[in-house]
This record gives structure tokens, sequence and C-alpha cells, in this order.
């Protein structure tokens, strides 16, 4: 931490700082500027307490922290990606991942020719809602367990691993239940009752990133979950809110790289949510290959014209097998540039 | 709702558009524009479903909503601005109501100085958190009930009214026992299934504008909360994310008004998270005042250099009396506003 | 300036780290941390080039800049307000300053009524553009000199001052030839060949913080025009661009104590480009003169509907008189509190 | 053009908004909603000032515009993608572009070292600022005439063509003696003087888009140069301005498919401005191969820990090197994707 003092502290107000910082058990370096004076804090305690604390104190500018927040999801703490194996498939690993299928259950015939569908074309997970996040309590809220079990229906009939969205803490045992993976949309990314919930769930979680969320918090949220026992944590990026209006959301997806080198953690990319538009999904699909996302989760409708939700930005079985095919020699290359990374990394590069 | 083809569409796209909105009970006129066709639909139905479905054919170029999503919270729904009666204070009526006190509830001396304090400088309500949403798991979480019954301690001693936090549906019944009013945080705004638990809560619930949320999503969070039975909602401006820095969060004041057209709900300025600096929160406050909010949230502390949480945005009990006083013209013109304003109302201007 | 390394850097790379500044003549000091190293750096030099340069270097984790970027415009600089007389009005002082008048120049009949409008209402200078910016090339760009000629029949008239747009630095001597106050729109808030110009026009600048431009950008376009040799600099506030659509823009209020924390300019709020609806000019305006803004600009047009431009957030002039009928108690405040904070300042508080 | 009345406008105030429209000469279509009026407009006219004219009528509730507002930018003007043929290279055609070079010229020897250096590894245009925007006037402002006359050494040297930045309707002449390709910088993409100037340059121009510029108004910007006589204009998406910190701005890279349908202008990807940081330079430029970018323009430094901008976003030669070879696989499959999608032009497809 890096406290930075006013241009006209007097000795006795950077006296008053030092003095709450060692109160907190840190240890003090000055440096007298030119213009001013700085404390450089060292030392290991309860960092955002001090923070907040010194923040308080008149006569200080600013405070600066250097460590980072997080520690469980760090690439510091863990240096190889985390490998999570979900029904016989690895994310994280040597195996570009897919997961696709409705926005929401609505039906079993809807769902088993998605879940058929799907499998046909390549993936390896059915996403599906049966809990539904809506900003309006008007519309369709999901089918709640007559969901999860037609979900369940779906997997034996196919095989696909089912990942499905939990939206209390309240249903987080029901939902383990039935689903593979437990998904946290992204307007619970910071509901941290949810998240404290699913560090005891036994099952992996995949985290959305929140619509006006940092990486940073993201990564905390990361750390709720772990921090209270569940270590396999997938996460998402799914577009940000920005004044864009072409799209549904902005795709940040330099996001990934950048949580690559902060992270050990696998990072999905959404390209469905991140641009609203049917039209956009392939070539953003593309791109997160490219980029080295560990996988993809998509929305893929047997008639999306009839869809309850998300029709516009959903793809029919058609269109999904099409950019499934169109995907291939991208993840050749994906394989190949993971092959050569584990290979650096046994020598030890 | 208006739906606009594309430029080439056919006459037969331009058909299974009109029977898919038909099929959802509408009825349709179009437009023959020189380029395009345009369709208005009109009647009454499951609107978002319509627009998904009819989003998701090809050819249709934007969907555009005319009616508002929501009902309850409108004005048109109810002319006259909802009045909220609180442990015998009045919100949405003819007082400008301060709600004060520390981010935290941390002991019983803290929390008693702090009641006690903002009582004689003319706060009526004693804000104060028990269960804390914390960016880190590392951080203090809060006293949890033991801080709800030290609330209630000083409610006795001071008569001040009680707000308090709310994070999860589990948790509704326990605050509603100690609370006058439930609040709802910034991150919980779209936490759905908590905003069902609120509106069978039996008390009023003070929901906070999440930090990329939007004035219409706001709305529909409290009709969330009145379409399940509860319609004493208070709304709450605290800032939004933007790129700027020099504050903790952009308060958006213009939303104040701009509510006020739109809905009888009363709204409430937060000044100390909108700009995280104690030294901006007093010209915030005159500002709130001035531009008609019908109310403020402060936090206050007896020593926030001392405090677990949010100290660099806390007045001290000093410094809020000062504001208090300092504010009193403008509660007298905000007075006189409120009087022209009913009486034009009476006269049916 | 503070230099944080990576956790794992070595001996050697905080060495490279440490001449490199040494070599932009600056003097170090490490602070060794429980998990890295911090170096401080202390001394006068070309910070920017420093930090870029240090920033390029491998193992550096974050350059975080301690002293502030602009100097001339600074309260550390320059205690007292900056005072700007134009016209026989001075900004900056005792007087709230009202500038009005219609987005564009349209004819000599719109801009004489509008002129004696808003003097007889109060304002004491007239604004109006004759060089436009719009976004689209086949929309109105402007009277342009033949504007000007009318702006300064208006002024003769009606002894109001007049503020006008200029676009270029071309057109910086000609514009300067009839007006009292060049206006630098928000688009060109970084057009530096344009702030270098004007830091040599003889006339003061309003400078409009840009849609996305920080505070602290404001300030540096301020300085660049400061600079350059021209000290008489008024910052406007006109809403930046957010998420937010209920509004045309999201008028960051807070920046006008925020501002004021930092440099001595003067701060005008535009309640017409912030809200872009005319309904709520009024209640922002009072915000505006709460909160300690030195003065407003408002469009007020004779017609609205039949406005080339912005006729939707413009004020006709019964509006306009009646808003600063409106204003007149809160001004009164405002000018209480002027005198109390210069009672202040002379006993040397 | 659609027109939704409020709730109670009467009779009368809906012939106003009808007579109003009739007087652009535009034709009217009324839909009687259940609860509102909605008003269709159909014909040809200044749509921008019908537009605003009607918004400031009483009663009106949103206008919203159908048609696009620019017209020889668009994919319905003009199917086939633009090709600009710049020294020998065509760019929007089957060929990926890539240009590089330093952010600033600073002396003979580091632009002739960096030139020659790009162009052994595959460039086939050199950047290279000579008029440089810097947020600081105490920054260093660019080597101007002299270093536009390095870059033709260079140029002759290595005979890679030229883009080189002009920031003022009054450089345009000069910069066009030496700049194959004109570029405007991000924070003048509404400088409309400039885009004006450049409508009658005689050369391509690189428009940036600006740091909170929407993708439409991107477009109405190459429309103003289009509109004033110059259609050779090539679009950059550089990354705009959110919330995220952890890059230095946010790759909107969906922008790159949705220009792709909405304009037949090439569009470039500026993988350096969108991250900030040299070690995600590589993984965004696969990224915008994969998604169908038309080139890339990178910072490239011989030494860019000696730079005097922008360092730490600017790979050195050997970098530069390593990931122009590592993009050749990720190029192959671009080139079958352009062939694929020349034959299903020429098919009808």
């Amino acid at each position: 931490m890096i406290i930075s003092m006013k241009l006209h502290a007097t000795r006795e107000e950077i006296d008053d700082v030092r003095k709450q910082v060692e109160h907190f058990g840190y240890k003090v370096h000055s440096i007298e500027g030119e213009e001013r004076v700085v404390i450089g804090v060292v030392g290991v305690g309860d960092v955002t307490a001090c923070m907040e604390s010194v923040e308080a104190l008149p006569q200080v500018e600013k405070v600066v922290r250097i460590s980072a927040p997080y520690k469980f999801v760090s690439r510091e703490f863990r240096k190889e990606k985390t490998r999570i194996r979900v029904n016989g498939t690895e994310i994280g690993g040597d195996e570009f991942v897919v997961m696709a299928g409705p926005c929401s259950v609505e039906s079993e015939k809807q769902i088993m020719q998605a879940a058929e569908g799907v499998a046909k074309a390549g993936a390896k997970m059915l996403r599906g809602g049966a809990f539904k996040p809506r900003t309006s309590p008007y519309d369709f809220q999901g089918m709640e367990e007559e969901g999860l079990k037609l979900l369940q229906k779906a997997k034996k009939a196919t095989g696909l691993a089912i990942i499905t969205e939990v939206m209390s803490d309240r249903d987080v045992d029901l939902v383990a239940k039935y689903a593979d993976v437990m998904q946290v949309g992204a307007r619970n990314m910071q509901n941290f009752m949810l998240l404290k919930a699913l560090g005891k769930c036994g099952r992996p979680v995949l985290l959305k990133r929140g619509l006006s969320s940092t990486v940073k918090e993201l990564l905390m949220s990361a750390e709720y979950i772990t921090a209270h026992g569940n270590s396999e944590v997938l996460l998402c990026e799914r577009g940000i809110r920005t004044f864009e209006t072409v799209t549904r959301n902005t795709c940040d997806i330099t996001a990934i790289p950048a949580l690559n080198e902060l992270t050990h953690l696998p990072v999905i990319l959404d390209p469905s949510h991140a641009t609203g538009r049917r039209s956009l999904v392939p070539a953003l699909s593309r791109a997160g290959v490219a980029i080295g996302a560990d996988g993809l989760i998509v929305e893929v409708h047997p008639a999306p014209e009839k869809a309850i939700s998300d029709g516009a930005q959903s793809l029919d079985l058609a269109q999904f097998q099409k950019m499934m095919k169109d995907l291939e020699p991208y993840v050749r290359l994906w394989n190949e540039s993971r092959k050569t990374q584990a290979l650096a990394a046994a020598a030890g590069l």
C-alpha cells in the first residue's frame, strides 16, 4: 500500500497517518519528495480496513493498493491452469469445450430436440435455464424443478453434461441435484450470499461477469467461492454494458488473455449475450477460439422464432452445425498452440 | 410496438412477421415507406414474448417498444405521489426526510453514539448495516442478527426508525423483525428472488439503483416488489459506474426529476456512495434538496478514521450537524415548493 | 511516481528500473515489501517520458503518478478563484452569471427576439452558434460569418456579451473579432491545435467537457490554453456519455465541487445539453446554483418547435423567464454563501 | 420516422404534430393503439430538422428514426466491399494488410530501424506520428515536417507506404505531400472541419473511432469525408472508453463484423491502443484476423523502453517478427474465407 499525502501536510498529520498504519501491524517507509511525502506500507494485515481507515484521515491525498486483493484464484498462487473435469470432459485442458442449448427450458420436445441437435454438432454440454432472471415480473420466469427434470432427461438421452442457472442461495441444493455445472448469471455476480453457498455445493461453478463488473471484481467473486471451499470455478466473459447500442452488450474479448495472465481458472466466452444478434455469433466465436478462450457457451434453439426468450440471439440447429464445422480449423490451431504451451511449461520456460 | 423491416424484405417475409404478431393476439398496421415497410402493432398481449419472437425473424431490422414495460409504479397508473409512513414520519409528502448513520454496525458504543448524534442533528431514521455486501470475502461481513439487535436498542433510545440492508430472500423474515425499512443494495437491485420475497415482507423497501442500471430497470425492479404485493417502495439514486474516477461513482442527479415524471414513488439521494468523498457530500446534498429529492441517506460515523468500512465518505457528527444546519434554508425552499405543487394539484392544474 | 515491481522480479531487473529512472534525473527509494519491491521516485524531470519508458520494462507491474500533471490551472498554483471580466460582468466572483440563447443563429429576427427575451429575463450573455458541429454532413452547418454579424447586432441592441463557438484553429481570428467569449465544444475538447491557437486569441475561453473526458483531462485541456498564454478559461460541465438513455447525457454534477477543489477556474453548468429535455432544465439549474457553479449556459429559443437544432431541449422565452424567477431565492443563498467564503478567506481560514 | 404520442394527448395535439410533419413535406399515417397514438412518417425530406422540431412539441413521447442517417458509406448504397489501393497494396480485397511502426517519429535512426524491421517481418505500411495529439502541453508534440521528411526517407529505403496523422485542417496539404494514407486520431473523429478538408485531400483516410463514439457516429464521420468528395476511407477500431481499467481501452471487437454488415468500407484493428499492454497484442491480433478485419495497425519500436510515447504497448522488432510468424496460419484461413465469400458473391448468393 502506498499513501500519498497532500501538498501541505504537516509533520503532525504525517505522523498521525504513520501511527494509524502501525496500529494495523504494518511497517512504514516515508519518501520525502520535492513536493509531497509518500508513505510506503509493508507487512501483513487487514489491508482493506487499514486502507479505508487511512483514507478517512485529513491531508491524505490518495491510497493505492499494490498487492492483489485475491489470493487463491491468482496465477501467483498456482502456476498451472486449473482443469475441471465434468462428465468425462476436461475444461481448461487440452480440449476446446462447447456448451450449447436454449436460453430457457420450455418443453420436453424443445429441450430434447435442442440436446440432440447440439450433441450431434459436437457440443459437450447442454445449457438451458429452469430459473430465469427476467427484467420484468410479467415475463416467463422458468419451469423451475420441472425444467431441471427435463434437463436430466436430455442428459440421459444424449450423454451431454448439464449446465443451468441458480438464482438464490435457497435453491443451491435443489439445482445441484440435477446440474453438472452451476451457472451464476451476470446480475448475480455479486450476490455474495449465493457465492458463499456455492462454495459448499460440490459442483463446478460457471461465474458470469457482471454487466458492469471489472475483471478484478470478477476475480474477487471467484475468490468468494474458492475461499468458501470450492476451487472449481469457470469464468465467463459475456459482454459488458457500454454506451454502444449496435450490439446488446460490448464483448470485452481482451479480458480473456488478461484473465489468463492474472488467474489459473479457465475462461469461457458467451458470444450470444455478448452480441445479442445471431448474425454476429459465428464471427465472434472464431475470435474467441483464436484469442485462447477455453470454450464457448452458445444459445441454440430448434425454432428461435418461437423461443420464449433470447430468440434474436439464438442460432437454429443448422446454423449451429455450420458454425461448429467452420470453427474446426481454428480449433485445430488452438490444439497446436496448447501443445506448444504444454511443452514450453514442461521445459520450464 | 413498431417493427421496421429491412430494406429488401419481400412481401412474403413481411407476411410472416404479420402472422407471427397476429398469433400473439395483436392487430397489425403496415406503413409502406419510400424505402421500407414499417409495421405498427396494436392490442393487448405478452409484449416481451412477441417482441423477442419477431426479432428472431429474418429481414426484421429493429423492433421498438412504445408502451412502458412497467405499470403499477408509473405516473400514468397513479397521479399523486405515494406517501410512505414510517414510525410517524411521512416520506414522499410534506417533509424532507434525512436518514443517517454508519456504513456498518460495529459495536454498541458506536451505533449508540451515531444514533444520538444524528437524531440531535435532525435525522429521522438511522441507517446501519448488519449484513454487509463486501467485494472481498476477507473483509468484515457484518454483525448479522447481533447487529440488528443493537439497531433496535438504538431505536428505543432515540426514537429513530431503522433502515438496514437485507441480502438474501432467506434473510427477509429475520431482517423484517427489526427493520422499519428494508434496504436493497445496488448489487442486489436485480436479485429477483430477493425482490419477490420483499413483495411479501410487510415493510417499506428502499431500493438502491444498480451501479450500471438504467432508470427503466430501476422501475422494473420496483415493479417486481409491487407486483408481488408491496407498493411501499422508495427509490434511491446512489451514483452509477462510469469512466470517471475523481469520484467513487457518478451521481446521475437528473435521474431524480426524470423519475418524478415517470413514477409516483418517492426518490431518495445517497450523496455518500455517489461521491465516495466526505468533502463533496454537503454540496451534493444541497443539490439533492434543490432538485426535488424526497430525502437523503447519509453515512455518518462517530469516528470515521476508525470505521471498518467507508470511512473516507463518512461525515463525523460535527460535520453532519453543520451540514444539516446549512441545509435548512434549502429545505425551507423545498417546503414552499411542495406547498405550491399541492395547491396546483388541488386546483386541478 | 511510484513503481511497483512484479512478484518475482530479480535484483537485476530492479536495478534496470533504477538505472532507467536515474537516467531521467530522478532519485530512487526502494521499499522491500513482504511480497514485492516498490520503488519511489523523487525529483524534477520529464514525468510522462520517464513513466512511459519504465512501463515498457519487463517485470514492472504498475506505475502510479503521484503529482498532478497540470500546474497553472491547479488550486495549488493559485489559491483564490480566477475572476474573468466580460463586458462589465465578472464571472467567478460575486455574481451568478447566466448565459442564454438559441443553439444556432438562424435569422436576424430569431436572434434579436432571443436576445431581447433573455436580456429581459436577466441573462448577461447571449449564446448562439454560427459554426455548428453536426454529426451529419447533411444537417445545417451554421450561418458562419453572417451569423457572427447578427450576434454583433444583437449585442448592440441589448448590451449582452456574446459567446459563440469556434471549431478550427483556422477560424480563431475571425471568431475573436465578434465574440466576447470563445466557446470550445465538447467534441473539440482535445483538438489540441485549436487549444494552442486559443492560447493566443486574447479572449476568454469557455471549454466544454468532452463527452467521455475525465475531470483531469478537462483540466489538462485548460492547461494547454493557459500554457500557450491565455489564463482566462471557463470550464463547463455539460453531461457525459454513459449507458443511461432517459436523458441525452448524464450530468456529472459532482464534478463541479470536485473541480472547485482542484482548480481556481470558474465552472459553468449547461443544463440543456446535460439533459436534452426541456422539462428537466429548471430542476437541474436549481441544483447547479445550489452546488456552487459560477453560472449557467442555457438554450433558449423564441419558437423551439421551429428551431433548426436542439428544439427539444430549448426553453421558450416564457419558460426561461419563469425559470429565472424561480431561481432567485437560490441565487440569494448562493450570494450569501460566497460572502461567507470571502470572509473566511479574508480571515485566513 | 415514428412518432409516439403521450398517453393523454388530445386530438388537437395530435393534429399539431401532423401539421408540423406535413410542413416538412412528409406524409403521415396514424395508428390508434389501445393506449396511445403512434404516427408513421413517410417520404423524403430533411429528417433531422423534422425530428428535432417534432420532439420539441408538447405531448410527443418519443421520436424514433427508422432510416439510417448515412448514405454513401452504407452497404445498401454499395454491395461490394471498397478496395483501396495504396502503393501497390490493396486494402479491403484479397490481402490481409499489416501497418506497423512507432508511435512517434523520434529520430532518423529510430524510424529507419523500425521501417526496416517491420518491412522484413511482412508489414506493408509504416506508421509513425509527426504531429502528436498529447494530453499534456508539456509532452513531446512531434517532429512535425521534419518527421514527415524522415518518413519519406524510410519509404524510399524500404518501399513501405506511409500512414501518418493529421491534426488540423490547416495541415492537410502539408501532410498529404508526404503521406500515402492520412490518419485521423480518435480525439479528432468528430473534428468536422478536418473531415471536410480531408474530403478534398486526394489521399485515402484512416479514420479512428473516437473513445466514446458509437459505430453509427463513426459511419457518420466517414460520411462527412465521402460527402465532401473522398470515398477512400478506412475505418479503425482502437478500443473504446469504459469503466474497465485492466486494459487501457476496451476493444469492441464485435464492431468489426457489425461494421461489415452496415458498410462497404474496410475495417482495420489497432490492437496496441485497444489494449495498452504489449503482452496482450499478439492474442488480440489473432482474434482480429479470425473475426474478419481487413488489416492491423500495430505499434512497433526498435527499443520500446526508450520510446518517447506508448512504450508499454509497443512490441520490439523481435516480438513483432514472432507475432507475424504466429499469425500466418490464421491469415491463411482468412484468405480461404475471402475466396469462399468471393465465390458466393459471384454466384449471386
